[in-house]
C-alpha cells in the first residue's frame, strides 16, 4: 500500500566556479580529450578547486548553503519556516562537525532536529525518505533537502601530469562537485508535487563493493593504500539491471502503468552510461531526464540536478519516475512523482 | 502532544580487546597516571588497535556487527525479520560504502533500506530518532540501530611517546573504541520498553564548534593541519546548561514530573564531567547511569552502553530520561523511556 504523498514544493541547485570543459582538463591534468570524449562523455564538470593552482573556492558547506537558499527561495520561505534540515554527502567537510550543521548556521536555521546521511549515488533519494518518513510520522511539517559533494580532497594538483594513473584520468573526466535542495512539506505549497513514494534497497548481500573511497586519519595518513577504486566492469554490468528493476518496483508499488510515466530521470553515472541505461529502460515514450554530461558525476547532488532540469521544462499534469543506483555497496532507489 | 510510542525491544554492545586501565596507558603512551586519575577520571577504556604493537585489530563494521549480533539474539530475532538498519557514527570505516552496509552483509540482512548518520555524542539519540520516525510513518515494523565509534585511524604508535603533545595525552585518556544497537519495533514484544518521545535539536547558531574532527584525502593527507580539536573550556560551561535545558524541555513534551523519573542517564563526556553534570541535573532521587568511567569516550556508542547498563540493574515498570549532548556545532539530544 502507498504510503500518503508529502509534497516536494522546490528545487535548488548550485554549481561551483565555471564549468571545465575537456580541452581545459586535457590542459590542465593531461587527460586525452578524445578519449574522455569517447568513453566517458561528459562534455563539463565544475570543480571546487581551482585546477590550476590547486586552491580550494569552495566548502560543500559553501555550495550546499547556496542551493537550500535558492530552494528556500523557490518556495518562497524562510529560515523559520523550516523545522528540519537533512542531507547526504559522501563528502563531508569534516566528521566533525557533520556539514548539516554548518549550513544550518549559515541560513540562520537553529533549535531543530538536523541528520546528515553518509551516501553515495543513492543519497538524494535517502536523504528525501528520511525527510519524508519524519514528514508522515508528523515529527516535522517542512524539510529542508541537501545533497552535494566536493571531491577537493581526492584531487591531487600538485604534480606533474604525466605521472598520473589512468584511473585518476578517469576520476577527473568522470566526477564533478556541486549541490542540490528541495523542500519537503506536509501539506502542498503552491505549484508542488506529490511524492507518492521513495524506495531504497541495498542488495549486496555477498557482493564485492563497486565503489570505495577511503580518508585519512591522523595516525594512518601517511599510509600509501588506495584511497579511491572502482569497479568499472561490475557497475556496467550490475547498473542497468538494477535500474530496470527498481523501476518496475517503483510502478508496482504505486500502480502505475510503464505507459503512464511522462519523464523518466535515470541513473546518472556517465553521459555514455546513463545514454545506455536510458535506452535500455522500459517506458520508451516519457521523457529522459539526464545531467551528468554537462555536470559531471556529483553524486549526492545529481538527482535534484534532474529534478531542477525536469521542472524548468514541464508545466501541468503528470507522473514521473525517478530511479538510481549507488556502486558502494550496491543500493537500488526509486522516487515517484506526480502532479495532479 | 507526544507522538505514539514505538518499543525498544533489545540492547546488545561491544567493547574491543580487553580494558586498558590507566597504568598501561601510562606505560605505552606516557600519560601521568594520577592527573588522568584526577582529570579525566576515566579508569579504562577499549581500543580496537593493539596500541603496543599499533596493529589494527577490530574495525567498526566488526565490532558494530557483534553488537547488532547481540541485540538480536537478545530480542529472538533474527537477520529476516530486520526490515530497515540505521547507524550513526563519526568514524566509518570508510566514506563508501558507508560502514552499516558492511554491518547488513556481515548480519545477512538484504533488500531493506539502509541509513548511515555522520554524529557524534547525539549520534545514538540521531539514529533512534530517524528509525522512530520509520515506524511511526510505517515505512516499517522492526528497525536494527546502531551506534558505534572507533579512534584507530587517529591513534599514533609509531612514535616517540614524549613527543606528543598533550591535547593528544588528554585524547588517549579520555576516549575509546566501542558499538552499541538496539531493536526498535512498531509493536511491542517481550519486556519491550515504549520509547515515549526522542528529540533533536541543533543549537550552534552563531557558536563556535566545540569539537573538530577533520579527514585527510588523498590529495591533502600530507597536509599539517589539526586533525583533532576539543574546546573543553566551551564544552565545561555549555554541557551542564544544555543538559538541564533538554531535560526539561523533554519532560514538558512528555507531560512528566521531575519526581517522576527513575533513572535518569546524563551525558557521558568523561567520568569527573558526568559526575559533576549528574550531580547538578534536577531530579535529585534519579539513579544516575554512567558508564563512561570504565568504557572511556566512545561518542556514538555511550547511549546503548548506559541502556544496557539500565536493563541490567531495572526490573518493574517506571520511567527513564537520557540526556545527551554533541558539543561538535552544538546538539541537545532527549529520550523518554518507560515500561509500564
Amino acid at each position: 500500500m502507498t504510503a500518503p504523498a508529502v509534497h516536494l514544493a522546490s528545487v535548488g541547485t548550485c554549481l561551483p566556479g565555471d564549468p571545465v570543459d575537456n580541452a581545459t582538463l586535457a590542459k590542465l591534468v593531461g587527460i586525452d580529450e578524445q578519449w574522455a570524449e569517447m568513453f566517458i562523455g561528459n562534455t563539463a564538470r565544475h570543480f571546487a578547486v581551482d585546477l590550476a593552482t590547486g586552491q580550494v573556492r569552495d566548502t560543500l558547506a559553501d555550495i550546499a548553503a547556496a542551493a537550500a537558499d535558492r530552494a528556500l527561495a523557490q518556495a518562497g520561505l524562510d529560515a523559520a519556516d523550516i523545522d528540519c534540515v537533512v542531507m547526504g554527502t559522501a563528502t563531508p567537510d569534516q566528521l566533525m562537525p557533520a556539514t548539516v550543521n554548518l549550513v544550518a548556521d549559515r541560513l540562520a536555521i537553529d533549535n531543530v532536529p538536523t541528520y546528515q546521511l553518509q551516501s553515495g549515488c543513492a543519497g538524494a533519494f535517502q536523504a528525501l525518505d528520511v525527510a519524508r518518513s519524519l514528514l508522515l510520522a508528523e515529527r516535522c511539517a517542512t524539510v529542508l533537502v541537501i545533497g552535494g559533494d566536493v571531491c577537493a580532497k581526492h584531487l591531487e594538483t600538485d604534480y606533474d601530469p604525466a605521472s598520473r594513473s589512468s584511473a585518476e584520468l578517469v576520476n577527473y573526466a568522470l566526477f564533478g562537485d556541486g549541490a542540490g535542495a528541495a523542500v519537503l512539506t506536509a501539506d502542498p505549497l503552491g505549484e508542488s508535487l506529490a511524492v507518492r513514494q521513495i524506495l531504497n534497497r541495498l542488495v549486496g548481500l555477498g557482493r564485492e563493493p563497486g565503489q570505495v573511497i577511503d580518508w585519512f586519519g591522523l595516525g594512518d595518513r601517511h599510509s600509501d593504500r588506495t584511497a579511491v577504486f572502482e569497479d568499472y566492469k561490475a557497475i556496467e554490468s550490475a547498473v542497468p539491471l538494477l535500474a530496470r528493476q527498481m523501476f518496475w518496483e517503483l510502478l508496482d508499488d504505486v500502480g502505475w502503468r510503464a505507459e503512464q510515466v511522462d519523464y523518466l530521470l535515470p541513473p546518472q553515472l556517465s553521459a555514455r552510461m546513463s545514454e545506455r541505461i536510458s535506452a535500455a529502460m522500459p517506458a520508451p515514450d516519457a521523457v529522459r531526464v539526464n545531467v551528468v554530461g554537462s555536470v559531471g558525476n556529483n553524486g549526492n547532488a545529481l538527482p535534484f540536478l534532474q529534478l531542477a532540469e525536469l521542472l524548468q521544462r514541464w508545466r501541468g499534469p503528470g507522473r514521473v519516475a525517478a530511479v538510481a543506483v549507488e556502486s558502494s555497496k550496491w543500493i537500488k532507489s526509486g522516487l515517484a512523482l506526480e502532479r495532479i
